[in-house]
């Protein structure tokens, strides 16, 4: 029997509990502050846009938290996941080190947002809720959160940035698959929508725009809630389905992981893939953690570790974390995924405290490694999990160096089909690699109110 | 434990020889004529653009053919690929049916083509040869066999389309992610391609004139020979893994197929899925085999049982296969992958001796199964897989007014995410039911000239 490439699981080996952080973090989270009072948000502030259940896991000190039975259900269509041996791409590296990859580009909507957008659809369903509204920049979020609602016979509106709208129709075409709405934001089907229209009838929109028109949808439909797709307590706790497998898989494989990398936008691709193993850490165990980002958005490498919104327009609770300022707006990179002002507050927490570390790479190396992992490997990554590539090929390259025989496990988020005009981009030669100045960082830092104190 | 999804196969059950339904034929397989004298093509003819292992595939009458542990160590990066019980299909349907899919869309390549592609990259470079040459359509083959040559260090050069090229940049992409040339095609490189532009500088191209370049780049260039991806015996037999996998998952699942069914362009994604079944057939086994073509491209429901070349510029040897006429140009259906104006001649002439049956659809519903099927089961099908799909939607509606529990099997040979504007155009009511009328198909088989008698 030849050497082996994918680690699989049976459907029987499926988690049955996400694992929460929380009650493992070496000093408690900050609250979510109401940018009105200063004061701690309350389960009953959000209740007019979350279900109780998933407010209740927002702040659950649990370390256990059980998966219904019917989200096991749709999980099982792609779940688990496999963990693949880079070996071809290990030999290309010349390096001792043993890579791995924990591939969630399997899923339906073809990355690891299903794996939140699933239970999020569940426990409205569960609350009596009709109809989830929420935001998309490209889409991957708005095509996992369709998937999970029509798994459930939920309605779904999808406000869909309207540069991507009109330029990417292809997620917009995933999220009419699956049954949903797609509306290009700003719509005038809510006051924050005609209130930009009127100043601009032909704004191209923005993430935080649209985000306000499905918080107004929500808050306004009694039978509607509302859907986000990363930086939340609930959201991380669901996607450590991931590094829970992950951990599982290692251990047939008879391995232990030294470094483990993945990319950030929100974080919650990697704070699933890498919370299972904190309390390994914490208890002395000397494995790394690398949150990697890009230059041009350097939220953890440059930005500040404060209170801040979490969108553009200050609408949102205050949330401690690290944040470039909610009103910096990053240069459209290809990882659209990446381009988040903040970072979610746990992760945040875990990388002030040296648990976890980070690293920025600028687009071209990050697409030199994609080509590369595709020609080895034969999966295209995606713009956003080809950061994770590059840090995990770049510690390998490492071991070369000192001939360390590292294991270094790189959280797989997506896959790339959707993002080929990307790969053009750089083949092409026309890929920028743009560099923030710390000047207009810093510039959008001192602009955050200092209002909580 | 809950019912099962998926049935998955470790690596230690990948097949490790093909199945080649050559010496368990009703009938001898009748011989290619070579198209300037008629007589039989022999082995030498082929070698200007085959390797000899290849050739000797083509005629082989060994039922099994090992497959090199080089080949079996690229196949691994995805296969054995899984077996998925369509529950939630079933329950949408209220039918009494089993309905299963063999899911092909994991490949790099996003289908059933590297099957074949892999091989046949790995028998050329052991002959020594440097570079494959083909034509691609919409790029599904192209894309295959870019993947495989990079695998080997083989170069590759695709002639595609041009029309294709310009108006589906996506599948150049990839090609081009791993390593190929692509050029659109009629191009300035060969004696062919010259003289359509002679006539015609603004030629959108076709697939039959990127043939004619590419079998001319490697006639003339020692180094490079030429690869096809449908149609031809060896083909047939590298995609027996499909098949022979299948029936190892169907065991596990204690299960015996009572239907399979699978989409037809030149055939070798149906045949590989079902010719590990056909001895079981002929030794009375009452399973049945459905080819599911477009209405639009009626081969097999329509066309003659005839010879005919295998181009439209009638260049290639002859070959006994239904055909609708080598000067039949099938409408611009969605399902470009099913425009072939023949069909493989191993499985016509299985459709001939009445082991294996056919059916057409228009588009319409086809596309209706496909969304059905990405609701429930999550993935969105390729619209070549999607005629497949309807057929097993079907089969499995009339075991619901029967009552019968039958067990359908679809092959589910590649995904849609790069097929998007069609789904568009569906869910948009533009998508036109294309019948060819009976006069002009009429018209196009009496074209073929009664030449080898």
């Amino acid at each position: 029997m030849a050497d082996s490439y994918r680690i699989l699981l049976g459907e029987n080996e499926l988690p049955q509990q996400w694992y929460n952080v929380q009650p493992d973090l070496p000093r408690p989270l900050p609250p979510y502050l109401h940018p009105a009072t200063g004061k701690p948000v309350t389960p009953d502030d959000m209740l007019p846009i979350f279900p109780m259940e998933l407010i209740l896991q927002e702040v659950s000190q649990e370390r256990w938290i059980e998966i219904p039975d019917e989200v096991l259900d749709i999980y099982r269509l792609w779940r688990p996941s496999p963990l693949h041996r880079a070996r071809r791409l290990e030999k290309l590296l010349k390096t001792p080190a043993r890579i791995y990859f924990k591939n969630e580009s399997v899923s339906p909507a073809g990355s690891h947002k299903p794996n939140t957008a699933v239970p999020q659809a569940y426990y409205n369903k569960m609350a009596g809720v009709t109809r989830l509204a929420t935001e998309t920049g490209a889409g991957q979020w708005g095509s996992a959160l369709s998937f999970a609602c029509n798994a459930f016979g939920l309605g779904c509106t999808v406000y869909m940035v309207k540069v991507s709208y009109q330029q990417k129709p292809y997620r917009r075409s995933m999220m009419q698959i699956w049954g949903s709405e797609v509306y290009p934001s700003p719509t005038d089907r809510t006051d924050s929508g005609r209130a930009i229209l009127a100043q601009d009838p032909e704004s191209p929109g923005s993430l935080g725009i649209a985000i306000s028109e499905a918080v107004e949808d929500a808050v306004k439909h009694e039978d509607t809630k509302y859907a986000l797709g990363s930086v939340l307590n609930h959201v991380l706790v669901h996607q450590s389905i991931v590094g829970l497998e992950t951990k599982k898989q290692l251990q047939l494989a008879g391995e232990k992981a030294d470094v483990l990398v993945g990319c950030v936008g929100g974080g919650s691709n990697f704070a699933g893939f890498c919370f299972p193993f904190v309390p390994d850490k914490l208890k002395g165990d000397n494995i790394r953690m690398v949150a990697v980002e890009p230059t041009s958005c350097p939220t953890f490498t440059k930005g500040a570790y404060m209170y801040d919104f979490g969108d553009t327009a200050g609408l949102t609770p205050l949330m401690l974390m690290y944040t470039l300022g909610h009103s910096f707006v990053p240069p459209g990179i290809h990882a659209g995924g990446l381009r988040y002002h903040g970072d979610a507050p746990l992760l945040s927490l875990l990388v002030h405290e040296k648990v976890i570390e980070a690293r920025a790479y600028p687009q071209n190396p990050v697409f030199e490694a994609a080509i590369a992992f595709a020609r080895t490997e034969g999966i295209v990554p995606a713009p956003e999990t080809a950061h994770a590539i590059r840090a995990g090929v770049d510690e390998a390259l490492k071991c070369k160096e000192t001939g360390e025989e590292k294991c270094i496990v790189i959280a797989f988020s997506g896959h790339g089909f959707l993002d080929l005009a990307a790969y053009d981009n750089f083949i092409g030669g026309n890929l920028i690699d743009f560099e923030y100045p710390d000047s207009k960082i810093q510039e959008a830092i001192a602009a955050i109110p200092k209002f909580p104190g």
